[in-house]
């Protein structure tokens, strides 16, 4: 499985994902699943993915244009003049990647090879934007009703989520959410695992603003799943009490 | 869909269902998945469902011999003579049930009448035992190290129970803890609904200690429902801060 969030904030977007891969529970590995490309003071764009991994590897290669020789590649990404463009493209990419995989294989195994991706970016000019893309290639975009997208094992982590954001939350803030999000999830499901990748993208800056990778042993991570235990309990203790009496 | 979950603390069992069927999100009914019976003094058996409707009645059906004239009927969970033998019995009625009606449809859409099941219980002179039993009949006992068991949508509310369960807690305790579990779920998943079903079985107490229907504009649950973001947003801030100069 995978856990993936990306957010949009007033101040720009954060993004976070798990880095393992699995095929069964004896068979696990660290990739990374959060790519950017970027052109300082233009764009920068971020994807993230989840599912078949030959599948999600292939369609950032062609991305990429790693598929050409050297003096042939033109990333697209970096020339699309709008997001909506970048999500279009990188939809088509994903749904022919699936349908070349699955007609190579008889079509049978209908699923096997499927992905999903969120796309998150600005191009100067326009304000920063967040795609969820299927693996059908089409893509939804978040909005102020539906600010963040989650995909992999997305509901663990989801209802802190759901209590926790607001649009005009600090960054510092966003990602002590998603450590707690992301914490939630790890410890329910083994196939998220860490290392986790961190990326924060201000508004403007057109490069990450920050960025790193969080390992097993991270002190702030485990001073957040540590400290989580406690505030809940005492955010448990706030709440009325039942009166067993009353039924 | 469903959330059941089934809890054995020191003092007893809490079990705690919500009453939402559906088939289709445009056909959703009110139907209770919690059922017990009871021999006052000698034993309380109760049982929670999820999976196929159409199942988890016929199940429970036999299971009081609804299905025979009054005269001929002989409960067989008022006479076994222990939580082990009511459980067997249990799963071996879920798993004919089952198979008959795949086998009656050419065992055709393999899984359409699946369902699983939550059997608490106590019979005097035995400890309170919680069982969860599967579509294939077979079954799984709580223990020390995993002493509560959920069935249907379990992932939203499955955090917060990991962090706050203690088995020595108070009742009113675990009934507050499984109210936030279910708020969280039924914030995130349409196909739970209200009202939900309490019951609280104390040790040796061979009958509901505490029985209540929890409706949709219940004081207590709001209070919870609402009490719970701002506890959660306390907890949260009382977390040590990201410093994003750290990267």
């Amino acid at each position: 499985m995978t856990y993936c969030v990306g957010m949009v904030l007033d101040r720009g977007l954060v993004l976070m994902s798990d880095t393992r891969t699995n095929s069964g529970v004896d068979n696990i590995s660290v990739f990374s699943k959060m790519f950017h490309w970027s052109v300082p003071g233009e764009r920068i764009i971020s994807v993230m993915t989840a599912g078949n991994l030959a599948t999600t590897q292939a369609v950032v290669s062609q991305l990429e244009e790693r598929t050409k020789a050297p003096d042939e590649r033109d990333n697209t990404l970096l020339t699309a003049p709008t997001m909506f463009q970048v999500a279009t493209e990188i939809g088509k990419l994903l749904r022919t990647t699936i349908a070349d995989c699955q007609a190579a294989n008889g079509n049978g195994g209908k699923g096997r090879f499927t992905a999903s991706m969120i796309v998150a970016g600005q191009i100067a000019g326009m304000e920063p934007r967040l795609f969820m893309v299927y693996p059908e290639g089409n893509f939804i975009e978040a909005g102020l009703d539906t600010p963040f997208f989650q995909i992999g094992e997305t509901k663990y982590g989801r209802p802190i989520i759901l209590r926790g954001y607001d649009r005009s939350m600090a960054f510092e803030d966003a990602v002590k959410l998603l450590m707690v999000s992301f914490d939630s999830t790890l410890k329910a499901n083994l196939s998220v695992g860490m290392p986790l990748d961190l990326m924060v993208i201000g508004r403007e800056d057109f490069a990450p603003t920050h960025q790193r990778r969080i390992l097993a042993d991270d002190p702030y991570f485990n001073a957040v799943s540590d400290g989580w235990g406690d505030a809940l309990k005492q955010a448990f203790h706030a709440l009325p009490s039942y009166d067993l009496s009353g039924g």
